[in-house]
């Protein structure tokens, strides 16, 4: 997974997470790569974008609908994570969930 | 400049800005650092989250309206980083303009 999403004519939504992390990887990246795996195969699911550096981790994924959202949320395997991501893996995150209005892009 | 915003409840605007960068610095780190400082001197900005590794930068930057966006769209020091970034600094970018519309956090 990498590079910048070829969304559809909005509007759709967003979901953007936001996190700093604990030390130390603790199992993070690979759960975090099969969320990324279970997700892509969600019914709604758009792409996802995925930057961190040394201050913050920033994930946004893309999702044809809020009940798409709701369904990812409410996933099993994704709840597993979820509570392990606040036991474990983050000291803080924010999460946004937003409809995308307007886009535009450039390329070289 | 770090960290999670706090922002207010919701609605409020996000911009959501994925860009991949040339290689070098040619000035963008300069200028990216002015460029927040001159937002967060905007009307309506509520704050900017940001993260870049070496796929992907991604910026999230917090509004209080469509109006503050396009004001800050127009700003003319913008502007021209705008061009300097087509011209010089991405390869490519993508913009998103999204209505937050639900918002929670976890803090340890």
């Amino acid at each position: 997974m990498s590079g910048i999403v070829k969304t559809p004519q909005p509007p759709y939504y967003a979901v953007i997470f936001t996190s700093q992390r604990t030390d130390g990887d603790k199992g993070y990246g690979k759960m975090a790569e099969k969320m990324e795996e279970l997700a892509s195969q969600q019914k709604g699911f758009l792409g996802v974008e995925s930057a961190r550096d040394n201050e913050l981790g920033i994930t946004v994924s893309y999702w044809d609908s809020l009940e798409a959202i709701k369904n990812w949320k409410e996933n099993s395997a994704h709840k597993v994570a979820q509570e392990k991501g606040k036991a474990e893996w983050y000291t803080n995150y924010s999460v946004r969930i937003a409809k995308v209005e307007r886009a535009y892009s450039f390329e070289t």
